[in-house]
């Protein structure tokens, strides 16, 4: 079965068939973030600990670290990137010990977050495009990291499902070529909104299974993408997830602080049998219950967190 | 592609592999409900009649009816119960024009209901039980419906999904030896309590697919079966039925009038690409709202009802 293996400092998480579902928060992003790009340029990194801390606490099992902010004073990333990359991962891997996700277009940021991060990051992303295919590979061969791959290419994206998963197979392939396996690749096949393209669930159902039995890869997905511009997103949200997963999706990039998306994976991981004795559904009914009687999710989150820790670590192991 | 054709005094309803998934409403049930029995026993029937609007008017497109009740004036249920379905069917079919299903586990009640029942309804069941497929299978014959197949037999309810396949694909057959043809089978593959086995929610999903992909039949199950004795069940049910739906799943017997699962189902249609323009589900958000708002679900869903009877008119005809 594949395993995508992740490590932090002292933890171990393995994407896979038969594990839970990986749950990536998306948080620490100043893309789109006005603020948080402002407080990074003016070296304020209060929201990415709150961040780190919070996404944790909700049930992220590796964080996505983005440092793509373009500085007022200095508006070439290739340059500003790299210091901050190596500056987040060193914060948060000091706050939290959860494996992490590098994140970024510049390849001087990949790198220089390759060279700082403790244990087994992953790196976001590959696309099928030449440049990127050659720059980045290289990376993930030296590191011996895994790597998600976005089935784009040179050509943009396309609508048809056909084409994305032909890329998918030649970004496998030509990461072969560099003595990449299969199982260090996690092939995000592009979620595309159901208010632009009707068909773009079964889409998505229809590669990830064609995913995972031709190329034998795990999967992942900007899931809330599948929402975007519709009414009452999160529940779209929860429904798509274990839709997703019973396809054979295998992790998200996701907002982890959102109990309705939370509470559907978790429900999820029990019905995929991922979930033991039912042990993290019912610690996770509390969270709701405590959410019930008005305890905002990241609260109720972290009070379980504490009263767990002995339980919270045993679960964590036991997938490694 | 498969579809079960039901039809009230006026509306069609397809069970089908392209439609929306049909939600068959529960409630219409004595069996656990003491005071509904006791009232049936009176003939007080104004539970089952605020039952049929509610459960309509929360978006149930196939009502169940179920006449179980065991009087304390006659224990005999083949005397009491074929007069009460027949009231029973009378009553609701004047109340609301959706198809019903006919549910007993008395031959009697199921002829009684099949007498008085308007256009095309189903009948819930026959299983693979030689008595009972020797009972029920002449009455669908003779009426020429649909009926719903449980896939247990004289050796009862096994754990084994293959035995429960085989159990549903004998059924099939000896229907076919009566001239009924397979797309007048709803199957029902039985969803076991996830708490009390932890594969039930795997073992369905490979059922569903076996029978959709081998047998050409649709599926129906009792939903709320799988969360039994769990905390939270709405989050497991509102996970399951997704799940379900990716996996084929056609039908599911429930309670229309809890909000959580209807949402659940709802952003299902979509995301199948079940719901054009995503017209219903945007109609849904506005029920939601004013959930949130504070006014009760079968409330909510009565205004909007009310307030868009056109368009649910040219919905329920579109699905013919």
């Amino acid at each position: 079965m594949t395993r995508t293996v992740l490590e932090s400092k002292s933890k171990t998480i393995a994407i896979g068939f038969d594990e839970p579902f990986c749950v990536i928060g998306e948080r620490i992003n100043p893309t789109g973030r006005k603020k948080l790009a402002a407080e990074l340029e003016a070296g304020d990194f209060s929201t990415v600990e709150k961040d780190a801390l919070e996404q944790v606490a909700c049930g992220a099992m590796v964080l996505d670290v983005n440092a793509g902010v373009v500085y007022n004073s200095n508006p070439n990333p290739n340059e500003t990137e790299p210091p901050l990359m190596r500056k987040m991962i060193e914060l948060v891997q000091g706050l939290v010990d959860v494996p992490l996700c590098i994140d970024s277009s510049v390849p001087g940021a990949l790198e220089a977050g390759l060279e700082v991060a403790e244990g087994r990051p992953m790196v976001n992303s590959v696309t099928g495009e030449e440049e990127r295919l050659e720059r980045v590979l290289p990376l993930i061969k030296k590191y011996n990291v895994p790597v998600v791959a976005i089935s784009n290419d040179d050509t943009g994206i396309s609508e048809d499902p056909d084409v994305r998963f032909a890329v998918a197979k030649k970004i496998v392939e030509r990461a072969a070529d560099f003595g990449i396996p299969a199982h260090d690749i996690v092939v995000d096949p592009l979620v595309m909104p159901i208010g632009a393209m009707a068909t773009a669930g079964q889409q998505v159902f229809a590669l990830v299974r064609r995913l995972r039995n031709e190329l034998g890869v795990n999967t992942t997905c900007g899931a809330s993408n599948v929402s975007f511009g519709l009414p009452h997103r999160h529940g779209i949200n929860a429904a798509f997830l274990p839709m997703a997963i019973t396809a054979g999706m295998t992790s998200a990039i996701m907002n982890p602080t959102r109990p309705v998306e939370m509470e559907a994976i978790r429900a999820a991981n029990l019905l995929m049998n991922h979930d033991p004795n039912g042990t993290a559904w019912i610690a996770f009914s509390r969270v709701l219950d405590a959410v019930a009687e008005g305890t905002p999710f990241p609260e109720a989150s972290k009070a379980a967190q504490a009263a767990g820790a002995g339980r919270g670590g045993r679960r964590r192991r036991r997938s490694a």
